[in-house]
């Protein structure tokens, strides 16, 4: 049996998406939701482009809930609209593009870096918990 | 740095969630639409209910794309509407009810078993990808 850290986050109530989106307007900094089996739910509303990084030892989810993310990898490009999520493999290099606003759900370990490899003028160190 | 298990489902495409949810109709089966760091990403369709159980070591996210998920916990009951989730902790029993047919999607460790602590006739032993 794996062992999986214990939950930090005291939130234990119901949580609706739209309400969070609510809370927040800035774009590329990722808001944290929800956390389990050392594992983080965290929302993010993007517009323009990102930069190219990786992570090195986690796979990363990103669900659209609202707009179309454009996910450039180095070898092709994948187009996620709303209902869609794609994950992004560990050590795979992606650069996240929306050219409207969009709204992201992210699952990702609990530690992984916002800009993973890099750091660029846009990375966040810490997620607020909303 | 932690380490997580790398993915053994081979399907690398983008997920749209409701095209996978028409490929079956059987209530109380979980499906397997992806996979991310030893976490597995199920889809069930549920009406009525199961049976009361726990995870011992793991927490379990249920998050309704449709109908209503009515979670009996042993001290209260939490409702969960289109949009929301809700994470019950490890340890804690609870038995998911739904009165009208009820879409979920679940974020659970890829070694939690169907009903937990419980072995029923509703137990699912192996999950099937789509």
């Amino acid at each position: 049996m794996r062992w999986y850290p214990q939950r930090t986050m005291p939130n234990m109530d119901v949580i609706n998406i739209q309400e969070k989106f609510g809370l927040f307007s800035d774009h590329w900094s990722p808001k944290r939701i929800g956390e389990l089996n050392g594992q983080q739910i965290l929302l993010a509303k993007i517009q323009g482009e990102f930069v190219f990084h990786k992570h090195d030892d986690e796979d990363e989810l990103f669900m659209v809930m609202k707009g179309q993310l454009i996910l450039e990898l180095r070898d092709r490009t994948v187009v996620v609209n709303p209902g869609e999520f794609y994950t992004v493999p560990r050590g795979v290099e992606h650069k996240p593009t929306a050219k409207e606003e969009t709204h992201l759900l992210l699952f990702e370990p609990l530690d992984t870096k916002h800009t993973g490899d890099v750091m660029a003028d846009i990375t966040v160190e810490t997620y607020e918990e909303i």
